[in-house]
């Protein structure tokens, strides 16, 4: 590259200014044969740069439309025009790739998002999509260094599991066997002796338990990638495939997890506050636009980044699922019969219905409800001393519901033995998890966050597909 | 915790000197009745912690054994003792978690690898494995922050693909149909319609695809994610899933390519040169160690640290296919019929043999080897003007052999058509990935670094599943 390249992003910081510069990138708008609005998809601001149109062929002119690759040079200079502080003024431009108007799906008007989902390979270059996927790599980031300057190691669980002890959900089968005729055992099962890997396989669900097993050496260790549900869920919050982060820390318990997911939370969104303020302003005003159509009533009371900081600003309430309950037996909606499940009695699992409500109307902060039945709940998690909760934690958030699902292990090997025999669990199936609580065993915890909804939340999308590039859900793996 | 709770790192350093100290671990040896070496997870080296034995009840030393979690509370103080700058004299100790030696597989003496991958829930608690994956660690940090660094964007491409034309390598299905009894269409094959996506789905073996519709829009991104092959290589170099990174650059070309690819490697080994230097020295000494048993003329050259600081130092060598060509073909063990396969005219594929004997024989340097025959390169490459060639390049490093694989893209829609047909490969499957050069289409490049291969020289380790927490590989998917 020409040493006077520049990216978009660093020109409109007067980078270069009064120099000979270089910009490559694609035509948003082309105006007046003039004015070519130029994006890179370093920020989510083009530059303008000014065509010498008289001087330029018609053919050339013809060429400039929504979409063409083109690579302009010319002086950088502050611009007289309103909306934008510097501009390049073009001696020399050429088309590298052109962008047929009549055929090129990404046109200057608003397209729907499920629409766009329809061109998910093009969809990036709209201000949307690549104002929502810079705020989801710069999380990504935060993530990354919120764990490592706290000393946690990055774990790679693995995403082909032969463990169905998990337990999280519906799973896929991964398999190399004739498809249509596979081998089968002498008393006629599929017989996956013969399968790639010697036994049935599936897709994780969650790389929770084989993170234990590094917890249990290295202290404080955190995962963060795919996981998968074969659920037929065809929500606006479910996918087959997200990505999932989960820390697992030794010696540490309920109490410390919670502080932990509540400084975590704060540090990544403080972190695309400080990095990603140009992003989060156009997805601002981009919900402000929208909720324009909606009765005042269903407005946001908030705009995205009051939202964001709300959550920054305010300790998370915690609350025991017992405390909960209570609250919502005597909440106006249980009353009045507004719930769709009633809250009768101590037990009950709580509904998102439930979780809004004591998150929106009741604490109108995040909150952290833990110590929940044990029933209701996962085998690993640790039996309270009373015998019926267990130390775990849900944090809900306004709009998302549950972010984060953790808890305290179970690190008693003849309590943990029990439950996994109550609940019907292949005790052999585990014996590599069974063997943390016999060799050196100790409190730990941990929790997973499942990062789309993180992403959600930070952006103001409502569809957990408008936060993953390529969105895979039933009947759906297209690209 | 308690505030007064520190990780033996930190009490390495000398924090909280002469103050009264929490540490909570795992035993590695007890000796002398007296002196335990307790480690955390959070540095290689062990914090003395030395018992008062006389007052300390039998039964609880009796307790204190190779792998058992305690947690020790005493002063921290310079220590009279050797090989240690710091030790806490326990004033109270607490056993957590027993660790039965006659049943506990980690003891403190020299375990085979071979032993330790039967234990891979448990190997992470020996030194070298805990070096291995806090090195590994720091690498995939060091990784994003050189991305994010230089403007790039991490990209999550989809691990499930309905895409088959990526044609690196064998693939796993994905599916939840019936596995004894799958729907069949009239005409008797598989019904995938009737599948959870609607049709055949597999693992990914490669993000570029998909990432270079991310480059296309918002202009360097990079994904780093889980790959996979099915294929039945049980050698000491193939992992069934592992993890990728793919960076993809819009308007870069092959130099381009090369430079950032050279930059990136000696950025993240200049990482962990710097942040983990006493895993770096443990690594050595052990190679030092295992190296011993060798004749001196099997030895390394280097040591793993000179290893690292060489490619550092060095500018690798750029060498085009046709220079490597003639290289070989006069070279000594050619000429002697020393190599396996013979190089005898251009067009040759380079056996893992050539790439060793160019780079540990010939250049002593990782070398860039680029412009190879377009006949053994993958479709989408560039062709160069000469019709024979293409903008290919694989970085080829001591001991590993090939690290990086990449190209420019060929960017021309004509040319990738013909290209197409002529391998046979399905246009429609390809819709999406034909559209990048219908719609501003440019000059494009990226490349593929498996993760593992660099891990691998990083930490010196020889078998790639020494490297990874959960190898998968034919036949063997425990845990």
């Amino acid at each position: 590259m020409a040493t006077n390249t520049y990216s978009i992003k660093e020109l409109l910081k007067g980078t270069a200014l009064l120099q000979e510069v270089t910009a490559k990138g694609w035509i948003r708008t082309f105006r007046s044969n003039r004015f070519i609005a130029l994006n890179d998809g370093s920020t989510i601001h083009n530059i303008q740069c000014v065509v010498d149109f008289e001087n330029t062929p018609e053919s050339t002119l013809k060429r400039l439309t929504t979409g063409a690759a083109i690579a302009v040079t010319g002086t950088l200079v502050e611009s007289q025009g309103k909306g934008q502080k510097f501009e390049i003024q073009v001696k020399d431009l050429e088309v590298l790739g052109d962008s047929d108007p009549e055929t090129y799906p990404i046109q200057p008007k608003k397209h729907s998002l499920e629409f766009l989902r329809e061109k998910a390979h093009l969809r990036v270059r709209t201000n949307t999509f690549s104002a929502v996927m810079r705020v989801r790599s710069a999380l990504s980031f935060a993530i990354h260094q919120y764990f490592q300057q706290n000393g946690f190691y990055y774990v790679n669980t693995p995403v082909i599991t032969g463990s169905d002890a998990e337990g999280a959900g519906e799973m896929f089968r991964v398999s190399t066997l004739d498809a249509k005729n596979p081998p089968l055992t002498e008393e006629g099962s599929v017989n996956y002796k013969e399968d790639f890997f010697g036994k049935e396989t599936n897709l994780t669900v969650s790389g929770q338990l084989e993170a234990e097993t590094y917890a249990m050496g290295l202290g404080k260790v955190y995962t963060f990638g795919p996981t998968f549900r074969a659920e037929n869920s065809n929500t606006s919050r479910h996918l087959a495939e997200f990505w999932m982060i989960e820390p697992e820390v030794a010696f540490m318990d309920l109490d410390g997890n919670m502080d932990l997911a509540e400084d975590f939370i704060k540090y990544v969104l403080g972190y695309i506050l400080e990095h990603c303020a140009d992003d989060l302003e156009f997805l601002e005003n981009r919900l402000l636009q929208e909720e324009k159509s909606k009765p005042q009533s269903e407005r946001s009371e908030m705009t995205l980044r009051e939202k964001i900081r709300f959550v920054l600003d305010n300790n998370f309430k915690r609350v025991s699922y017992t405390e909960a309950i209570d609250i919502l037996k005597s909440s106006k909606p249980n009353k009045k019969k507004k719930f769709q499940y009633l809250i009768e009695e101590w037990g009950a699992d709580l509904q998102s219905e439930h979780e809004r409500y004591l998150v929106e109307k009741h604490f109108k902060a995040p909150v952290i409800l833990f110590d929940y039945p044990a029933k209701i709940k996962a085998f690993y998690m640790r039996l309270n001393e009373d015998g019926n909760t267990v130390r775990a934690m849900d944090i809900l958030f306004p709009g998302i519901g549950e972010i984060v699902g953790g808890s305290q292990r179970e690190e008693r090997l003849d309590v943990l033995l029990e439950k996994v025999k109550e609940m019907g669990i292949d005790e052999e199936e585990l014996w590599w998890y069974l063997d943390l609580r016999k060799f050196g065993t100790a409190v730990h915890s941990g929790f997973g966050l499942g990062f789309e909804r993180l992403v959600l939340f930070a952006t103001g999308m409502t569809n957990i597909r408008d936060v993953i590039p390529f969105p895979r859900t039933p009947q759906n793996a297209e690209f």
